[in-house]
């Protein structure tokens, strides 16, 4: 049970994931946002997407934000992209290292996010890494609804696999396995996980779990012991999608790093407070309570030193 | 992996760890909530705790509580007691299947908690084991804080193990480790159930997590790894104590239902939308949101279906 990969890298999505199902906040705080998380050892972030600003409010002035955030040279960039048209607006806009496509393993909810079946999903994703390969950019994927879908219920493992060869035929260089409604147990995690290994052994998978249902914890342990090694997180908890009804927030960045560091995992995030601080910050650009429980409670190591101090 | 004990039985503390730091509610509203969850399929309920009523207000009248609640003869009922004034309060009562009585591990929390050290809690288990050994009643203790004290910090394997040990030899027959504000993690559930199943292999033990820090449902899914097969948890995920700054609630009985029916892990309770009504109730009688995530998103099968009739 305690042979656990370590280091593991967390995949910042709250400027992305989380704040799409806010109300809109201003370019100058969406620019802070990431670029405070930049400094705080977290190595990977998505930053923005390329989406239509009429279907999502929130990610409108995608390049506007990115021209504004400083860099770290240490943190790999990702811009997410529906289509060719987002590939090529996120290369203008120049400097990520990777571009994230997506789609569903399901018609229900790849219509509801996109307006469209699967297969055509397909298609974009071979736009979006034709274009990519322009400039030698590797193009992830993220498998929307990947245990379970809103609209058709369970999705079962087999069905993820045959999207997942489809994609990797397409150019697909990796996934990200998104939970998106919070449907998924540890059982569903090692099942998927172990069909993917199976037969896809050699490509690169990241988890990427919402809390709707109080599992999202037990998921990342799940897939630990599969032996998974990369989780998307959103600052402060923050997140879901508007068009999946109920989909609760991605697992908190903090309360996911915060449990990490006590079972002795490596993140390169050695100082959790500066985390803390940024979701503090994220707190008050929104006006209202974060998910995060680690923000709430303080982390574990300090609760005694605050009583004593009292 | 997927070698999990099946079936898991379920003790449900909401009418006393839950309800011990709301505001006072009724009488009858308190009996009603046991007599509701008495017909879930629920084994066990830790119904009253015969404390201080000055110190516990809401916990205040036990007696009159209890007998009035319509008891369902599947059901093992426990109640709380702090020593042997509680003991024999409870026999008096009387109907009871076991006495719970408690402790922490370190001095700090058994303070802040009954106001005395660790060495003289254990005279009170020995006088609650006494008093209950006249009518053959089984006493099982709660090791509060057995994986850090707010006020203490860390708390070792090996130093519970020493508690739980004296406690065996003053006529305990089985434990509830507490994690009783959110101080654990699946590596710290490995380590103290390793240390205890290593020394005391005969001993019943009984999971009490608290979900302060986002932990709670990782560390069931650890414990359950571990062979453990008892869990106590909380109607609605309400809870903490009174004593024990930050506590936050007790993992919630829907939620971890949930799971583990997801999970096929029998617990005896088929029909989940019964105790998400008790959940509905309660949550009226309190007047203010739970931290049951099922009860607020649904459970993941009834998702789509309640998408689809939109």
């Amino acid at each position: 049970m305690k042979e656990l990969p370590s280091p593991v890298t967390i995949r910042e999505v709250g400027p992305r994931d989380g704040l799409q199902s806010e109300a809109p906040i201003s370019v100058d705080d969406r620019a802070r946002l990431i670029s405070m998380l930049s400094q705080t050892g977290i190595p990977k972030i998505e930053a923005v997407s390329f989406v239509s600003p009429k279907a999502v409010p929130s990610m409108a002035k995608a390049g506007e934000v990115w021209s504004r955030v400083e860099r770290n040279p240490e943190v790999r960039y990702s811009a997410l992209v529906p289509n060719r048209k987002g590939a090529e607006a996120a290369l203008e806009a120049g400097g990520f290292h990777s571009l994230q496509a997506f789609i569903a393993v399901s018609d229900g909810y790849n219509h509801a996010n996109v307006a469209k079946p699967v297969a055509e999903s397909i298609k974009d994703v071979a736009d979006v890494v034709a274009v990519a390969k322009e400039e030698n950019m590797p193009v992830e994927v993220s498998i929307s609804a990947a245990f379970g879908d809103p609209y058709e219920g369970d999705v079962e493992p087999g069905r993820v696999l045959g999207l997942a060869e489809k994609l990797v035929s397409v150019g697909a260089a990796a996934f990200s396995l998104g939970d998106t409604t919070g449907m998924a147990t540890p059982t569903r995690v090692w099942a998927l996980l172990e069909t993917l290994r199976d037969r896809l052994p050699d490509i690169a998978l990241n988890l990427h779990f919402h809390d709707t249902r109080g599992t999202a914890m037990a998921n990342v342990l799940a897939a630990l012991q599969a032996g998974c090694d990369e989780f998307d997180s959103s600052i402060g908890g923050i997140g879901g999608s508007p068009f999946a009804p109920g989909a609760g927030g991605n697992v908190s960045t903090e309360d996911l790093v915060h449990m990490l560091i006590d079972m002795g995992i490596e993140t390169g995030i050695t100082n959790l407070e500066a985390l803390l601080e940024v979701s503090e910050f994220l707190r008050g650009v929104l006006g209202h309570p974060l998910r995060s429980q680690v923000l709430e409670a303080g982390p574990r190591w300090l609760s005694y030193a605050a009583v004593k101090a009292d």
